[in-house]
């Protein structure tokens, strides 16, 4: 059963790794989209960059928050998956 | 029947972390919409700010939901899927 | 006939994470496209964000719904599908 | 015959598993698109709102049917397909 | 032949689970946009609802007239293509 | 040549079963952008309604015309196949 | 060469049943566009509606023939193609 | 040699079927411009409808015959392919 | 090395019959843009059909002649491949 | 050997004919663009025609010979590539 | 075993080379849309220019961030993903 | 070792055949965008035509220059690839 | 294990190749979106030149260090990757 | 271990000319967005075109040079690979 069990590490590996990328880049875009709405108020209208710019983190920062669940479950696969120490036992 | 276990983990891998790569996608361009919009409203209106950020707020923890849900359907994949107890003693 | 048993889990596995993921994308952009309106309308005419907030919340529970029609198919698949239980025998 | 048969139920899961969620997102971004306009309509035209809501209420039922119809066709898979009772009998 | 015969039902079930799916993605996607257009007239112009509405509804009722053929092919499909019964026969 | 046989008919499940979904998703945004135009002209200047609702009719008539044809071919393909008959016969 | 044969015939209905559907969603989207101008054409300059209508009728009509082509090839392939003949003849 | 044989005529009537399915979608869209921009023309300037009808006229035969080469081409495979003959008496 | 000799067959067929497929799609929308430019601009400035038509002439030939240039190696495939008599000859 | 070289002569094939096909739906496309904005030109302000004609035939020329770039590589590997010799004395 | 854990390395390199190619594309259009705004914003009223480099600085930083969390991970999984001790192991 | 020598030709066929045809699609489309700026302005401003000829045709020789080092690499790959030679001699 | 060895290398080799080809395309599209708003904002407003390159500068050197992550990374896997050396051992 | 040590170099074709292929693209629609923009400018007012020129080719040479690290890659990839000795001498 060794062979399948490394395919759980390869599998657990192309998950991680694709999917923080997948998720960078779709939070990427969002946070573009925020900061040019941002951006574009601020240049236009000076004066409200003190409320645009607190209404700019709250955003941000949720949608960071969704990439680092990624993260999160991504590290998890490399380092706490409870399914990963008895199938490395079966690594011999 | 131990090969065919593995593959059971292995695609419980795979569902949680590129499901949750693919809803932090969704929900990441979703939140930005709504972030966009009231960004901008606040630029044009600094006075509507209050009415603007409860609106905004409500609607992304809404889609915040939909991203937890992804999550926790990808933790009880992970952690308490009733299938795996039976399956992981097949792996001896 | 272990194997092909274990097939199923998987399928039931992968339908209900990976379809959790996309109804969530979708229906995260759906919420975003009304949120923004809202948004965007109680920005430029904050008198109406009475009403306006009321349509959109009859409108988001409406395609949350349609994101927890596919949360309890999940479910279903994990922890309440007829063939299930006839299926799990054949693990022995 | 027995690994075809579960063939058959797999697929059963995955039609109506993938099926409800690719569903959800078609009808989530028209109930959306219906609901944008409402909502813009009600912003601009707040007198309006009693009509638009009507309106309104029609197309999202409408709408909400096609994705009834598909939960109504994966639920007939899962629980009421005439041709799974023969089948189930291979699983012997 | 059995196997094969399975794979007709299974090939049954994909067609009539997924194409629902898919025609309601469609159709969905369609009503909205006739919605979303009336929806914007009559927020507009309130005194044309009368007229606009029933325009909307007999184009929204062509349009879910194409989801009901889809319907009623994948009905057909489970339960009177006038292949299954031989078909049938063959699983013994 | 049973299991071919039997291919032959599974194939034209799916040339039926998808084939009608396709094409209810095409003609079904296609006659949403006549509905549309319709329904906005209409709301726009409801003096026109008679002239616009006949030319949406048979604008709508011919788009439904292109779904009945693909119904149809689905159709023949399900009872009227030429070929059908000499195959049914190898199903023994 | 008999399961040969019959993926001839597998691929004429493959050819048939999907050709129409995908002509249908070209087709159908393209009708849809100059319907959509034409009823936009007369919302706005009634008085027009006579030219109008001439000039679209042509055009819908060369359109259809596109599809009509494509039905033809269709029933060509499941009533009249030449090579049908002598492939039928393996089958025997 | 006969199974090779045969998938040469199948992928005869896949070219054909398929091929000129293609190209009504795609002419079939290129039409629907044109259409769409003389019938907008029309509309707003009744006065230009015979130039305009010309020029329309032009284009769409130019387009027609595009898809014309290509329903020549399929026919050529189904009814006039040089290789057709020697690949025919394989059958035999 | 009868059988891949029909592979070369078959493969030119392939390419003959989709490449001009594609050919004509793109072309096609090709010719379609400048009708479309053409068009219009006849439309709202009738006195400059002469200068607009020649060059609209120029345009719809160059593009004409990209998909003509498709249309001669579909044919020097069928009709003129200097390496089909070597492979005609293997097939016996 | 055999086998293997006539793979040669179709991937020779199918880079030719689908090469030409891609390109001339790109170069096609492109030609459009700059074709659409000349006519546009000329129909607004027939005095600039003689300039405007000038510069699309100069950009008509670079894009055709992006095309016709692909349509020598193709020809080069129908008819001249060096590779073609050796491997057609395998042909035996 | 070798083979198979040859392929974790494989699939760690495919997932670090690719998986930060991904995200290089989503966050820099991502920077990319926050720059286009800043820079319009200081072209068009250059006294703001302090305030929106501020924000602007503050948006890329994070998407950067995103970025990063790939790299990270690419380089985790090339230096220090904790399985593949034991696997290098196998390699003997 | 024959039929993977042979295999090392048929790549180099595809990958300068499809490369060129690819960066002809791309090359051409970026063309046309400046082509079409320049054209559409030499039309509004006649006056400024010789500097913004100097402009177009400075870019147009860049973006021709991308597609040139594709010509370049796939001659590179039928004439003068290093790795060929040893191989050719495989294949005597 | 020398096959899958030379795998490794195969995949490193495509890594880097397709890696950096696919972070040029979309750092290529992200330094054009900047570039255009900067042009744009110079030709609009030439006194704000000095302002708006330095803003320009910084966020093409922002996404240039994306492009660059993915090429050092590319660089890494063919020149500095740790796991390299033991499997080069295994080539013999 | 030579039809692997072939796959080698097969892979590296396909990676130098595909790879320069698709960044080709990439970059040429970048040029072309800043080309696109710098010429319009210059159309509009001739008097910044010194400014203009000088940020285009800025912005050009940036674009460029993404495309020119691909053809490095390229180049390495045919001519300079460290791992392409020991496996040439796998061909023996």
């Amino acid at each position: 059963m060794g062979p399948e069990a490394l395919q759980f590490f390869i599998w657990s590996v192309a998950a991680a790794g694709f999917g923080i990328a997948i998720a960078a880049v779709g939070c990427g875009l969002a946070q573009a989209m925020g900061l040019k709405a941002a951006v574009e108020g601020i240049a236009r209208n000076p004066e409200s960059s003190g409320k645009v710019t607190v209404a700019m983190l709250i955003g941000l920062a949720m949608i960071e928050s969704l990439c680092i669940y990624t993260l999160v479950i991504g590290l998890i696969l490399i380092y706490a998956n409870p399914a990963a120490e008895p199938i490395t036992r079966l690594l011999g």
